[in-house]
């Protein structure tokens, strides 16, 4: 896996171990909730760095393989797995590098993590904050919110008395040889007011773009997002107060802080469905490039749930719309920024 | 309003009635249930169409405002509406035009229709066709899908058994001088297998973006969004049988049409939460630029339910993402296409 | 002609006297050595500036056309002009609109104009100053350097000993209804060093990007450009002194100011070549879209040296450059910007 | 160095052989007149490609140094040299990574090189081709173009005659231990009519920015350029004949198969500037970060002159320029295409 980054500025601190600390949040093989594939993901800088201090120009990354078994995708060849890129691929392109899953794999999220370290370099003498955390899997849902709860537990949630009963529902699956769906949500804290667009670059339609192009993922909301349908306006709306330098304080957060596209200084709030994972080694139907139907038990090593693995994920995208939005801002020459 | 829409081919069609036809269904004063404010939201082209045909150029057209009350707007010059982008472009910017509410007011997707009725003349020869209609208004769902009773109802609900209840639902906000919120729904049907891209522009995330951007619209659904987390991956994915010509015809459509963020050929299923709408007469508390807390009944002839006039603007926004989709595939030399 | 400029910053002010005192330097009409159309080329602001500042919105600019004489266009219809765009128009769209000369008439600058000044109000805070000036025309070329002369002379060179010959040679093309060349330099003082991006935004790749976009321009230098070729290394390097501040002076400035494709902090010094204008009122063999060979005069009243009237395009293109460059350097955080 | 190319339609045949073919033209230490240093340039394909074909995905190569001589460089890290871009990066960005040069080394062309590969694979089909040579060293000129000498002498000029005057013009620099520009000429054949777009994407404007981002190049020009300025309009109009299919042919080319922007489907001609490298071991005077003025002699092993591995570099961005064009006509449709 490569990675190119462009446009960061100079002179931030970066190092490997920086980019190896989110890595190994996201790498396969840490717990039993995830999958059991043992890869070290371990970074490598190639250029846009210099005596531990980034230079300005494109910076780029690679993640080498280990524990690739390409024996493993043979069979996947010749059969389009129900629910993944194979059919599409092979339909759009006429041509499919079959092995380890391709671009539509997993993997691909590394690059993100990557360059979402170095958004977060941005950000950080901004004093953002972001966290994302399980708050569903299958039906469980987390009923608290306590930042620091979510490293202590093995499938990330914020709720540490749902914990337990969101890994047996991952257990569950995993024995079937199934898999199971969940929601990760996300808080941005100490995001400036002022962040985004408002035609062409809306901070919410931003996030929205950078969480469904992650793998798996089948909805994006903002706030109270669907429920906000049953609200009255008068509910909905957050009250401001009066605050101080000219800003306000909110009452309430239910837009998770975005109005008309911009930050409002609040708490930035979004939250993602994740379908079950595709890969299940349960027996299936199939169908074949021979237009033959097979069954298929998809073999491998996989992600029982891709909660756990996708929060620093989450966290990585929230970090990149929001550095790229304030990088924007600034060049428009906010007075704040 | 004015619109410029670069990168049409030549040669199609385009009148200003086509697009007269669809600002109809979006304009104000259509029904009891939108706003009483009357424009006729007539569009003239300017350029880009030569003998009714497109010459290849960027097409502009203009919509004159012909009701605008801007007297009414004197009072928000100096109090930000809650819920609207008032704060935030004052923060962003320093500097507010409130009149008409300017660029955050819903006027602004007018300029949508407008490249969407475009859009749609790309896609017509391929064969798409895009429906959307109300699916939700407060806490009133549809149950059925009959797409030819949409434009038999004012709300343009699918479902004839609950538009009644939906109207019912709206009336009830606006007599309080208050509004509800709802969800959208929209399916696209004959879209051609293989449009999307694998990482950069992946059509799940092309429509996220596009329909996050539209004013009031908190959260984003592809196929069964938020419900596919209860569900075991063997449940979720679409199974295929063997189809004709290489390709194959899946029996459930829980994807929504899209498989890696490439279409798969069948239809794409969207679908947005909407707010209530912030502008409501109800008194409520609010700021004002000098920091004082103020009482504030936003006056002017509101929306009491954004849904029915949100139905056109959808379409056309789902339009365009695929437009833009198929004309990239294209250039790739996709050979279906 | 329209004109939309998204991406200014807030809080500059802006009005339709700025514009037009530029719009009056490009206007037809406005001496012998031009065109002798009569067009006021007046500017309405339509969006974007609010109580005479920016608002961070898109700024948009209508200029109506007032002496259009389209029944001057019926010839070419059907005929493709050597030298223009027309035969190419026809090959690439199959449709053409022939009015005016469509978007490759020369009326296109006017939308350059009016950027360039507002590109212009972002530069000046930080002492940018952008002049350009007519070097030569047919084999009249300009010896002296005199900054204060260029408004002096209607044919707008920075050489009041050669302003004569200029404008006799321009006068004798008039006269045999034909048209002649010439070449236009600019100079930008003040650019703070460090203006443009190593690789994918050099400056000097922008500008020729900004200025070869231009009508009838074959060929762009930055610095000592084609005379370059003959030096030797050693001369051709600009031998730097110890400056203040940790900046350097230069002794020479062969490089035009950008080293790398970064701004030096020198002026920046560019040229280009500005074929003879493609209309003439001679008598010249054309075909027509029936695949005939037809003789031609163009009727009209052409410009017979674009010189004089390209002078406030050039710099109104340099400022875009520059302006954009400045705001994306600030992006990236860059000290001393 | 790496390279990533998008945008590649899926199913060329595409092998690591093509890459080399060209890089060897561009690589160093291949005849007297070049750079010693010595360079495989062996280039890896790491992604994009599957079983020899293009697979529609992001192409990734990779070209490794193998005689890199970093202390060398140790000396740069505080000097800066004359012509070069280390004082705008260190005023840039205030950190520079001088080891091998950084970005602004030659060996930043390979990633040019290696596109221009994938882009002809993609112009071939369509008959172009795409030949550069060098016409100008110091004030040795060409008279005569033939195409097939220019592989047959190491200055890679196509006039056999002007080879040995250019070759001891750049012996007699080298010897001096200095260095001397040239001119390099490009001529692409068999490219279709209506290529380029009429005002953002003008064909002439791309190639410029193409030409003018190459290291070194101070000028370009399209079909006569400069000279273009001391003609007529009567004589540089290229007058057109009747042709077959609706189209024409042109009895000159004057304006390098280019008008308003768009491809004419005549041989499209371009011409850049090469000012005399920088690096040069003839000792010159120099500043250093603390301020110091100090003499410098550039050590290593330099091009005495650019022109000779300039050629294929040239033709690789000649040729992505055009297959970018090429695939952005397909997408509007265009019918010839």
């Amino acid at each position: 896996m490569g990675v190119v980054v462009d446009g960061c500025p100079a002179g931030l601190a970066l190092s490997e171990e920086d980019l190896q600390k989110e890595l190994d949040r996201r790498r396969p093989g840490q717990s039993k909730v995830v999958t059991q594939r043992q890869e070290a993901d371990k970074a490598e800088i190639l250029s846009g760095v210099f005596r531990g201090k980034t230079t300005g120009h494109p910076i780029s990354a690679i993640v080498r393989n280990t524990d690739a078994q390409s024996k493993k995708y043979d069979e996947i060849e010749h059969i389009w797995r129900p629910g993944h890129a194979d059919y599409t691929y092979d339909q759009k392109y006429g041509i499919r590098d079959h092995r380890g899953g391709g671009r539509s794999s997993a993997r691909e999220m590394i690059g993100r993590v990557v360059a979402g370290v170095i958004a977060q370099k941005i950000l950080a003498p901004h004093g953002v904050k972001i966290t994302a955390y399980t708050t569903q899997v299958g039906s469980v849902t987390a009923k608290k919110r306590d930042l620091s709860a979510i490293e202590k537990n093995i499938v990330r949630t914020a709720d540490p008395d749902a914990a337990e009963a969101m890994i047996k529902a991952i257990d569950e699956a995993r024995l079937a040889t199934d898999s199971i769906g969940g929601v990760v949500e996300c808080v941005a804290s100490g995001v400036p007011v002022g962040l985004g667009e408002p035609v062409y670059g809306k901070l919410d339609a931003l996030l929205s773009f950078a969480l469904m192009s992650l793998n798996a993922v089948k909805g994006v909301e903002i706030g109270d997002g669907f429920s906000s349908v049953t609200m009255r306006g008068s509910q909905n709306n957050d009250r401001m107060r009066a605050g101080k330098n000219g800003q306000v304080t909110f009452e309430t957060n239910h837009a998770g802080g975005i109005l008309g596209g911009i930050s409002t200084g609040q708490d930035i709030i979004c939250r993602i469905a994740i379908k079950p994972a595709s890969s299940i080694a349960l027996e299936q139907p199939a169908v074949d490039r021979e237009g033959r139907e097979v069954p298929l038990k998809v073999e491998g090593r996989h992600d029982p749930c891709l909660c756990p693995r996708a929060v620093p994920v989450v966290e990585a995208m929230v970090a990149i719309v929001l550095a790229d939005a304030l990088l924007a801002a600034k060049a428009r020459g906010q007075p704040a920024l």
